[in-house]
């Protein structure tokens, strides 16, 4: 375990209109507003998901595509720095019509169809990514 | 995408009672406190779940009943106004008892079982909902 | 329902190593920096899951046990001070390699197997939990 103490900035409030997608929208927010770090929830509604399971043995996601309108129950992310630039790293619940709930890593393919609001909380720091040898991911770096 | 910086206020941490329903005693809050605009999360449990699944092609939410005892995973949501009150948009996911999640928008009707703990956070702003004509839904407006 | 109104302190990024215990980790993580009330999100990867259902007839937490890689897809929980000591409560979801979601109170068990990235916001109130004795648990106590 790793800590790092920080303190708090701005907040942000992002609002998703239909077609955008959600990865893309939250990394093109964080590089026009210059967050280095932070985090946020999101709830909404998207019409095509992509979410992602890490294989640990093969050492990349699975693509997980779901077609149909769903709920976005939950989407908790952050932000932090890789290669001096914003990167998102979030994971997304998401619920069917009877309500049967999915979820898994945040790819880029999840387009909203009605809304998707997002809360931002920036923090002061600026904690970055390196990629690890071991998993072939960029990760939390606070060494 | 719209996006508007806003500064943070004061935190809340509201603890809910046996019988109380979620999405009224949240609004009750917001309302007595007169907390303009926020996110908050929740944990809990609840007998009775009522949850929505929004219907694109009739406009309206579909509602999932489903009794027995469940723990509250995630409750994420936030709080803007609405013709000068506030209004509290959020979506649950839910656990059975043998760890099945089900998730959607929070309708009335989540009543709780043992407790209900919300942090929430208010924003310096003002945002407001305005109806879409297209969805006919009150969507946060950034305009 | 009851509310505590209080002010927003410092925030934490904490990074989860391979095989450490999230329960536990967090625990450690509050003793050591002091922090005695706020809240959390988190996401990451695990490869065991011992997650909880409470039984309300019985008054104990049933254990679900789950082995396999799993998505955090969301982590939600608070700190508050028990015995003069903080204490984690939180409530997980996790998603299968079919993107399968399930989810309960987080237990000791969860054991990292990638990585997990927990924002915490540290409030600067003080409460603190006493046992309930009709739940025989330790809920919030705002009186």
């Amino acid at each position: 375990m790793k800590i790092c103490e920080t303190g708090i900035d701005r907040m942000f409030i992002i609002k998703l209109e239909p077609k955008d997608d959600i990865l893309e929208s939250l990394t093109l927010a964080a590089k026009e507003n210059s967050i280095k770090n932070g985090f946020f929830t999101a709830i909404g509604a998207i019409d095509h998901a992509k979410i992602g399971y890490y294989q640990l043995d093969q050492k990349t996601y699975k693509p997980i595509t779901l077609d149909g309108d769903f709920e976005v129950v939950s989407c908790i992310g952050n932000i932090t720095l890789k290669d001096n630039s914003p990167l998102i790293h979030a994971h997304l619940v998401i619920a069917d019509k009877d309500g049967h709930a999915f979820g898994g890593h945040l790819l880029s393919g999840c387009l909203v169809s009605v809304t998707c609001e997002i809360f931002l909380l920036e923090a002061k720091s600026q904690i970055i990514r390196k990629l690890d040898d071991k998993f072939q991911l960029s990760l939390i770096s606070l060494d």
